[in-house]
């Protein structure tokens, strides 16, 4: 198609557009699929990221023959052929500090703040300028993102949509989200965030598992509360925007009183 | 799928969004399709339309097969049924009073102002104000619009995108420009633009054609000429911002040149 932007990177040109992501930002930014299952789909995310310049891609557990006939198929992008395939989410988040959800906020109450996709470019460009990773999830095409995908995110993003046809195509709703940010992650300034450098999801995973088995070890919860415990847990460190340093001291608290727990027994 | 908006007009909620078009103002946007070929891209597009409340199509010249086929597609949205179907792109214009085309600028020199897409809004928000209509242009997947077709268009619009990768699906290019405007067209103060309304595309063409005759009338142009000065006549037309008033005076005065000059015949 043909819908473009001259190509120039001459900034007296009046079509140079200096909106775009910069190389360095659009290294930092992941696009997470979720069990994906058209490949038609598939073909069309990949090619909005080539559109906005983006290369990572991610896809968890995806649905195996028609993962390979996407990647396959005459024309796919680099990209395609190069996106990492993890097994679980949390795999998929592990260096992101920044990760937003996309999903149904119509039936559910959500957990984590919702930003409207017009407002989202202040807060990625706070995330890009504190040195941070930012990855962007989307679920599979019937069902969405589930609440336990949703609770490795710390935004939700919904993109307004008339209330009589609210839900969009995948292809076409990543293009839009990749549009908005390419458009506007330079163009506004930065949202004033908390100082400090968040921390990568795995590291806050790493906590949560400590946390749980301290607790655990403490005989705190009864086995049948261990699923929403850990979920609630999840939702609360991603909330508090712990710095790398707080982070560190909670790991050091943890081990510690595990490991007097354990020798108490 | 699943991303959007919660289905609430209560402004009192958090996920009220007043920043989506009127229904007014989707009456008065019209998406037009020159010539499109793929039955997928056609669905496509009519659902971005109804995601973002839009329900006006006009189809140009289809392949007769294709649309057939996306016509009557499962699940196609009555937009797509009820879309108007026009021989001529002039048609399909004939009641716009800003015609937005969408093409390739890189190869070609752009005739008429470009608009980077993330600055159109408030221009369409002020062709809404005094009471215009708006059709946006797209043209076929895989030349775009030709230079004739852009003639019938006030500006071009551009979306952003990387060099290495700038052509965007046609699908997905549609809902990145409908979010853009639904996202925007009420957020910012309209573009001051030159008092007075503007006028219907056909009534250009009607001056247009009236012009040429008188010209030719008045031995003016040369038959070798003439494509070419219908192409420039046409483009000024739309460049010179005509009130309805400067139009029935332009009217007027070719019409009375014309008659004396047959009389003199």
């Amino acid at each position: 198609m043909w819908i473009h932007r001259a190509q120039t990177s001459d900034p007296e040109s009046p079509f140079y557009n200096e909106s775009l992501l910069t190389a360095e930002q659009c290294d930092r930014l992941d696009v997470v699929l979720v069990s994906p299952r058209n490949p038609l789909n598939i073909g069309a995310v990949a090619r909005a990221m080539a559109n906005f310049g983006l290369a990572r891609l991610a896809v968890v557990a995806p649905y195996a023959p028609h993962w390979r006939e996407a990647r396959s198929a005459v024309g796919a992008p680099t990209l395609l052929r190069d996106a990492r395939e993890t097994g679980t989410l949390a795999e998929a988040l592990a260096d992101a500090t920044l990760a937003i959800g996309t999903g149904t906020l119509t039936y559910r109450k959500p957990e984590q703040p919702v930003v409207p996709l017009p407002a989202l470019a202040p807060l990625v460009a706070a995330e890009f300028a504190r040195g941070g990773r930012v990855a962007f999830v989307f679920g599979p095409e019937k069902h969405g993102l589930t609440r336990e995908d949703l609770s490795f995110c710390h935004v939700l993003v919904e993109i307004p949509t008339d209330p009589r046809q609210p839900s969009m195509n995948l292809g076409q709703a990543v293009a839009v989200c990749l549009y908005e940010l390419s458009a506007r992650v330079n163009a506004a300034p930065p949202a004033k965030l908390p100082a400090g450098s968040q921390v990568p999801s795995a590291t806050l995973d790493r906590l949560g598992v400590l946390i749980e088995e301290t607790m655990s070890a403490a005989g705190y919860s009864p086995v049948t509360m261990q699923e929403a415990n850990r979920h609630d847990l999840r939702l609360m460190l991603r909330r508090l925007g712990l710095t790398a340093h707080d982070t560190r001291r909670a790991l050091g608290y943890f081990r510690r009183v595990l490991h007097r727990l354990r020798r108490l027994r």
